[in-house]
């Protein structure tokens, strides 16, 4: 099989990150194209990664490049409209998420999926990707905690970290949206079921600017889902010890936790204070494998004709339920979803 | 100071427990007098502890056994009626909970508290006893997760104690009045305010037999506090590993979990499953140390001339909110509660 | 069964725990004797205590306190005096350890125990009341982890109370007597074996002052037992995190860990320095229930007329290995055993 | 500056892995020739990772292939030899461990080595690189345990690759060299310090087949260091749970343990067994990364001018304390060791 050849749009923190992988780290692929609006950063690819060919416009790469796919890491706003074109000119699309910044746009892009059924289409969300959330799916397949019936999910992002949080507030979507948003995949994920009533409260604890814009720094969500599963969400900005995402799936026998405890790494301290471990810092550090294992996945299911097992659909659900959680805290009342 | 002399009303298991404790643990007190309807019971506590006095009857007890106080561990539906003979007896009150079955029972107990101000009463929530919970509680006093804002809540009973529950169904007042009680407690108590809105949802995912009774095997919920504080609950009856009671309190500068792993003891095995650490089996294993801890507590405020922290408005506050869930529970939408 | 009576001989710290454990915590038995030698402690046991007779001879307390049993809690140069009057008295024997202060001392102590073979000896090894020691004990004989062959044993004082530890270095007999007779204790038993060879190794790394008596504040030791059993000891008096009893038994299917993470309590605390758990202080507070356990089972011991798990035996066996130890640190050289 | 051509020798399974690492992992480099007697390895390496140049003859691919560099991963016997050969050839050499093995072959390297001051040699103790190990050793040097004075190292083969070691038994150079090796350079990176006794003794305690090659299954040692550092080791064949190496570092003002628990990923499971964690399978999953930073580091060491920290003499001087260990193994006595 030759390989599969990839272009990317998009070089912001992500971007460089996806064009390291698919230049270093993946197997079956070259990249060979990218697009960007910054001139240095196009400078920046294609010094230090090689990168060919190089545009300021994303047409002309899909168009020029002889590419066969396209690594969607532009700004939110751009994604349905790059993944439309790239599937449009024959090209297999991997697109960060969120797949739309409204629900329109996702179903623009799931109609868009769905009218190029014989192009690969995937969407990052790279948890599942994860060498443990993985593990744990299997096991959970496997019968470990019988019949799942009760996911807890926690997303809390480092209070170092804060300042970036705090610049993007007016754009990101805010905190269901930008952060929960990947939990709430998860809990679709391992209950096998959709939402049906999301009740979202929350409030700035420790930031009040977030409110300036409408936004949270904490916030707190309870979910029913079809055939009764329940969920319960934490998401935070002002974690004081790192990076921490924690989902716990609960069954009729069993059940699994994953990661507690965010180490570092396998070092413990003993020391006067005890005894002590350092955490995760930030995303890259937690995730790094699973965005390497994500990508791989994407070429492998290009050159073995196959299928994601993240699809369109998981975009714009998990979009249209963040959109419930949104309104839910804003209205301070449960909403009610159409499980289709 | 002269020793309290202890009565006691109920010697059921858990009664019997608190005779053991008030006879063998408890410094400044004796157990000199029990009652309860079962001459076997009697029988064994006079064997068994050398308590010189028995009745059958409640009235005679408090009238003629020259008691001090009374340890209240009747049926919940005679909590109330034994609190308020002894404390118009001018006898301290030590009483289980639930404080009692209604609100108004609730309401009938607080009021004979308030007119008895001289007198010590003090309601079961053992937990704020319990060696990690008081020293998480002093960690937060000393600013160690700066301020308090979310509290998440645990209380798991073990699948391997089902046949008990199952038993009680029709009686045990329902999942939140019997079980997240206390974890409704120690929400309230780390976050220092009351809540205001309560939506519970539950199923029963295991033993639908629950369901008779309008009541759940497994259920969660989500609060808000005054002054914006959130809570998550997850109480349920099915636990495979044991007893799971874990709380964690999250505030603006850290955050505290207790016991994520129940471990029994300190022991870890490393075999060909991997490394594994038993479970705590059941909750006079787990709290063993915090029931003699309270009635020690209740001893020394009565020897001390002190109020206990666990006022009779804890009691009925907690009740009150577990009223809420379980109508929450029923109507399908969330209950919003006065403070006050 | 009536009542044990008990006296006691010693009440410095440890006496009065043992003081304070027979009369509050240990069933089927009284306390109503104590000798000391010094009378503000003899009037703080009969004030707090409720002690009835006080003696601070010896001699007349087990003629005329018309006790069953004597706690030898003297200081380790009395415990043979102690122990060999009291049983030609017709008493039954609690000995804190060390059993004696010489090997010829230990061998007094064994054949006046074996002479009064009617009555109860028992030897204060409290660990292996210790419910995880004793846990781990049960696992094993079932074969958890197959046959043990090595055991490792860590026996780490914390640093905070080094004043201490230098204050009775002069008559502390060092560190294999003072410290790691526990853990070669500990490695017999686990074992099943007597130790052969000894070849341990120290220094004062922290603490020069110890060298003044011949002593280190750090050593660590191998030792062969018969059969081919192995085992590592650690022994240090510099712990800064606390008091730290571990103990791992290896096996040819498992083995089994100890503590390896001596927590305090159960709570965990996630702060900006990551993740961390308060560790146990000082050995009251680790080994407390063991300390009750132990009397208990000497008392029923006694009623039930069943013969202790910890023998005299243990006690001069257990010296010995600490001796060879001592003389292995002196010499450089490994020492060699006669396993009978 | 230029990407470093790179050759390999030796096609075994960890030859397979550095090859795939240099091909894919690596930055600044690219593996561009191969060495072995196997044509079907030759011919895997060629069609799977696009070698181009490929040789059954050593000396041919060192003089033919435009090579900068080689990477050692032949049979033990051969190292010394393809280290000299390519080292003449003006070649950077990395060589996977041991270095030789007897101490005359380790001298030979050494010497040869010295001659070719501008060319890198590095040694494959991979651990060090592990991100735990690098962790732990920079928190030691800024501080964080005080002064280190004793090291406790695991290196524990699972018991589930029994059959391999097994297999070898008759050419891996007994335990020492082929296992406890890794954590004798472990303790004296930590201490800083040169062995001067070991004490070794072992036992074939599950496979007495390994006494027909007068090797052992499990074995421990007490190691002196000048200084007076001590350590202690337990290697073993037989772990029921997975791969084990644990490490620990005990200083003046705190201790560092590395992997206490040899987690397989973040996963916990919740059953009716307790709670468990899977366990580490083998050495390629735990050290994986490890692999790929070592090699990283030889590419760069090339790249930078700069010298690696493994050094030839790492590998003399362990080797030297493996037969030391070997040799007391079988007298049944310490050795001592000339530290220089």
């Amino acid at each position: 099989v030759k390989k599969v050849r990839l272009g990317i749009v998009g070089l912001g923190r992500l971007g460089m990150r996806h064009a390291e992988t698919a230049r270093y780290c993946v197997r079956g692929a070259e990249l060979v194209a990218a697009c960007s609006l910054n001139p240095a950063e196009l400078a920046g690819v294609k010094e230090q990664l090689g990168v060919e060919h190089c545009y300021s416009d994303f047409g002309q790469m899909i168009a020029g490049a002889g590419i066969d796919a396209v690594l969607v890491v532009s700004s939110s706003s751009e994604h349905v409209s790059h993944i439309t074109q790239a599937l449009d000119a024959g090209l297999h699309v991997f697109s960060e998420k969120p797949l739309g910044t409204t629900i329109e746009e996702c179903r623009t892009a799931e109609k868009s999926v769905e009218t190029h059924r014989n192009l690969v289409f995937m969407l990052g969300f790279m948890r599942r990707f994860d060498p443990s959330y993985a593990y744990a799916k299997r096991q959970i397949a496997a019968g470990a905690v019988g019949q799942p019936f009760m996911v807890r999910a926690y997303g809390l992002d480092p209070d170092a970290l804060i300042d970036g949080a705090l610049r993007f507030a007016a754009t990101s979507g805010g905190i269901f949206l930008d952060m929960m948003i990947h939990d709430i995949d998860l809990a679709r994920w391992f209950l096998g079921a959709e939402a049906t009533m999301v009740h979202a409260i929350g409030g700035t604890f420790k930031y009040p600017d977030f409110a300036l814009h409408g936004d949270v720094d904490n916030a707190t969500a309870l979910m029913q889902f079809e055939g009764g599963g329940m969920a319960l969400f934490f998401t935070g900005r002002t974690a004081a010890h790192g990076y921490h995402i924690e989902t716990e799936i609960v069954g009729t026998e069993g059940q699994i936790r994953i990661d507690g405890v965010p180490r570092k790494n396998r070092v413990t301290l003993y020391s006067e204070r005890g005894t002590s471990e350092a955490c995760v810092e930030a995303f890259p550090e937690r995730f790094g494998e699973a965005f390497t294992l994500e990508i791989q996945e994407f070429v492998d299911c290009i050159r073995e004709g196959r299928r994601p097992e993240v699809s369109v659909h998981d975009g714009t659900r998990a979009t249209a339920v963040a959109y419930a959680a949104t309104e839910s805290l804003r209205s301070g009342k449960p909403v009610y979803l159409s499980p289709r």
